[in-house]
């Protein structure tokens, strides 16, 4: 109970009332960014595998956040030399409020994984996949890049030597980057989906099923976003002083760079095709937002222009170099929203960081410096999870379990993983779902033998 | 205004805001839940209904939310005890705030029901109901829970004959059992949509017309229930005690119960059916959500799991006796999700509740004693619940006011009841509506007549 | 940092923080109206231009938000007599928590046009428009009505010579109203989509694609809504005091006008026709919550239920008159729902305006001087709107630059303009993309060229 007489410890109970508000709310706003993931992937795939992204969706969160809770947060903070802390260890129940705050971030790099090998994966892979995510490869990252005693941080072994700490201020590159490499690499070792390519190599489109779910996702994804960077400050430091200036800042520059994303995105979509592709809009904004990510707090509204407007305008060279030089099959386009926007705006740190923001000068010295740390993280980041990923995704490959059979990924994931059709009385795939026996093709009345027990 | 001397009224002030402020951000996010309902419930029917449905769920919140503050809200606090006291009688303005927080539990409850009773019910006895249930049968109910001179609280009869309150933290009974139940009752006393069962009793899947705006549906709800939930924390309590411990425990608990009833319900799918639905999957996440409802305050992780898990995992099986045995079409499987596990819950009070929570014993004398009073009040709700609902939906039956004609039925309740086509460019329901006059079933351009004046 | 022997910093950093995070958290729900727009529009046009209007709603966004930051927020200041102040020369970063606050009304405003103009406006015309819609036209209206010194606030010329200033809380007129006028001015010099309207004048009806996402798009702005209006009122005034009672007061007010608006609408329409027509229901809701933007804090209950019944009965009726009399093809409705039910509620002012409100007597003489001060705000704000957009939208005419080819039109925009469809596997409308040529009408696997470089 607060004594009036007490004034220091009123003063610090209000203000420690005030952030853990400030966190609960943001932390609700972020986990919103899986409702928004959900659609953004669903409205990119065929109405055939819809069910199945939906579901992998739905499994990354309980799964991943189960896991989180009794290993990958006890990861995070070991590697980050805090000892193994598992969250079920929790010294208070109030820690747990900490604990769910890290935890949406962890499970919004896990769920981008999901877009890149939508349509062809085993659903027991891929959830393989994510719980050792959530146990360790994503708590490996997290825990060298956000401690300062991690390997990343200011008093770690690479901090240290190149005296500068690595600086990811909301994940640009320890969230974002991290799921569109793993994505990537997943997509990579999988292969490509049936018909995506031909035997010269020359690429097709396989167009997602509704532009208007996956327009959807990405405004719900911009509205969790604002948790996601603005929340990632504090309403008050650990000094007790107010950070109106930071939140200010990073509410300013999330938004100019989600902007700039979408407009530089779709200009040069209208450069390339004299048309204003939609779905690119969408993304660049998207991307606009991972560039951003890293650096919201260090950087004013020009350099929001810059990293956003690059962020979203690599992003259709980005995903045609994927596709036609590489000849990967990232369906979502997890890579170039996620990956190489997140690694830009964080390589971007110290040529775009103004003395506002924490008095020192911005001079050759500093930016070569910054560059080096941000490369070494991003390099350390980039092959720990190629590396990880690869093995995992191997290993399922060498044993035959990475992906469906030719058969199922024709007839489409919904019908061969989940029993069911997504859309029964739309469309034409129904056909396709016809030897799974439980489903009417023509969307009518069935008996209930898929329930039955 | 604040007098920097006057410290005592300043930290009350500071409290009081902070307190309000958060109960206005969570009322927010549980009204957001309403879209949640639409587009679950939307998802979960054919397509022929869906503006139906939709339509009920506007209908519900806009005509409910009136007569909870014209009669609902005073009597709550009659029943409890406190003497009639409707919303437009408030004292202060500033008692609003809690009127509408109580508001969107009471149109949880209601909307709820529309689940149940899809693709038969007439809509003017629906929104009869409906005004019914705002009106007296939910304020009964939370009046009897919610208040300490409540018949089930610690100064009211049967609190005081158990010698414990009923404990129901944010509604696990008091709002989802309760409609869940209602929705049962209503659907029971209804009968099913024809062609659900066939003469011999066996039943026929009516598959909803999309799975996407299920899931989307789901994490909306999801994300509204960190308001429900967590939300039904204040920040401070009327000590002046800032409630960190109880609002970490309950965002904790409620995240682990969801993903274990995701988990559950999807395990025991795919143990009889080796597939893993996704829609069980779904109802299983909010089925652990509804779950926990009751005690996320009295547990920690190892009863989150318990309780999610089982929640989820009695989904199938409540589903199907509901189905198989019973025969009673509960089109979105509102029983199971929020009848059944909200029950469960409640009643593993005294089971799970641990020591941490407020210094007990959790021994075996306990564990009798809160299962005598949690029991007491579920059997009192549920007996409350089915009579009335049971006795309302039975006089619309006898009075033939309860369900459409056998033909607007096959031709759908959007046609009948509205007009009008939800997608009168897809699919091939149209035709059904063709008699009503004014819609074209080629989704074409159509005379204004029904606009007409 | 706080200085726990210094009081009056304490409470007054405190009071900062509290209505700081407020801001910010209400700014996150507005911005979330953009999701709710995209939807609620993308319901209401063919499947044909859905993807259309998707676009135009990202770029609403993204180069308004731009344009706004680098000249409107400048132009506000200027026109409300604070001289000239654009967002990127503030003299502190936390003042770009204001900027983005009322970055989040504007870019309201202008988003409301896109719906009237919807199916054949040319993207590069609405683009155009937008920017100087951002640059200088709301700008313009909300620096004379929202500032003391504009031209309808106390101090302001309009505003002295009545003696009393324009009332407008959250932009009944200022967002909703100019935004609607704006619509409906575009859409009369655009003209009417081919086959809206006959020879003879009659209209015919082309409804929208998808009822579900037009609803899911009214519940998401519902929600966004209680940020906008409830957001509008600060937690502590510039005195300090805590603003229980106003927060309080517009909740209510905010919630029962929603209702009363869904119902009036409901009920005009159900008389008119006998049916209860679910798009009526979900844009009464909006009418409601337009009507009673401008005056929340000024009524109570009866007030709001008259202001909001109002507001959703007139619905129908505008939409009739626009459409067979004035034969003006407002796709979305945007005039009844945001235009009259603005100007309605704006003008009903001092006639539901309470005692309780601010202490005067709302007397005969108090509703003539109240009704003129709203009607000079909304005839000069009307005025504006219409000349400046009429002479944009006339030059674009003028110029061939408002409207796609009839060829486009017929073919749908989503083809003409951006080269995609937005569900290439449903529905018939794809072999008007055929032209294009790069996408497939049967929606299969096609050649990458569209992305290719």
């Amino acid at each position: 109970m607060l004594e009036p007489t007490a004034l220091q410890t009123d003063t610090q109970t209000l203000i420690d009332a005030i952030n853990n508000m400030w966190i609960l709310v943001v932390t609700f706003l972020i986990f919103f960014m899986h409702a928004g993931f959900a659609m953004l992937e669903a409205g990119q795939v065929r109405s055939k595998n819809v069910s199945n992204q939906l579901t992998k969706n739905l499994l990354t969160w309980s799964i991943g956040v189960t896991v989180f809770f009794l290993i990958g947060a006890g990861v995070d903070s070991l590697v980050g030399g805090a000892g193994f802390s598992p969250a079920f260890a929790a010294e208070s129940a109030a820690d747990w409020i900490g604990w769910l705050y890290g935890a949406v971030f962890a499970m919004t790099a896990a769920t981008i994984v999901s877009g890149a090998v939508a349509g062809r994966a085993k659903l027991r892979a891929y959830v393989t996949y994510t719980i050792l995510l959530a146990a360790v490869i994503y708590p490996v990252v997290s825990g060298m890049a956000w401690y300062a005693t991690g390997l990343l941080g200011a008093d770690g072994a690479v901090g240290s030597a190149v005296g500068m700490a690595f600086t990811d201020f909301a994940g640009g590159t320890v969230v974002h980057a991290m799921g569109g490499i793993a994505g990537l690499t997943a997509a990579w070792v999988l292969g490509p989906r049936i018909g995506r390519f031909n035997d010269d190599g020359s690429a097709n489109v396989i167009p997602g099923h509704s532009m208007t779910f996956a327009v959807l996702g990405t405004l719900m994804l911009a509205f969790g976003w604002y948790g996601f960077n603005v929340g990632t400050s504090a309403i008050f430091n650990t000094e007790n002083a107010f950070l109106a200036d930071q939140l200010g800042r990073v509410a300013m520059t999330t938004t100019i760079a989600m902007a700039c994303g979408a407009m530089g995105a779709g200009l040069v979509a209208w450069a390339k095709t004299g048309k204003v592709d939609t779905l690119y809009v969408a993304n660049g904004l998207l991307a606009g937002l991972v560039g951003i990510t890293a650096i919201p707090h260090t950087t004013t509204w020009w350099g929001a222009f810059l990293v956003g407007g690059l962020a979203g305008a690599q992003l259709p060279v980005v995903f045609s170099f994927v596709e036609k030089r590489l000849n990967i099959d990232d369906v979502c386009a997890v890579f170039p929203v996620h990956g190489s926007a997140g690694v830009l705006g964080t390589l971007m740190y110290s040529f775009v960081a103004t003395e506002a923001w924490n008095g020192f000068t911005p001079d050759v010295g500093f930016m070569i410096e910054g560059f080096i740390a941000q490369f070494a993280g991003v390099a350390i980041i980039a092959a720990w999870t190629v590396l990880t990923t690869g093995l995992i995704w191997g290993a399922f490959k060498a044993l035959g379990q990475a992906r469906v059979s030719r058969e199922h990924e024709q007839e489409g994931l919904d019908g061969s993983e989940h029993g069911i059709e997504t859309y029964p009385e739309f469309g034409d795939e129904g056909t396709a779902v016809a030897d799974g026996g439980t489903v009417r093709t023509d969307g009518g009345v069935v008996p209930a033998d898929r329930r039955s027990d």
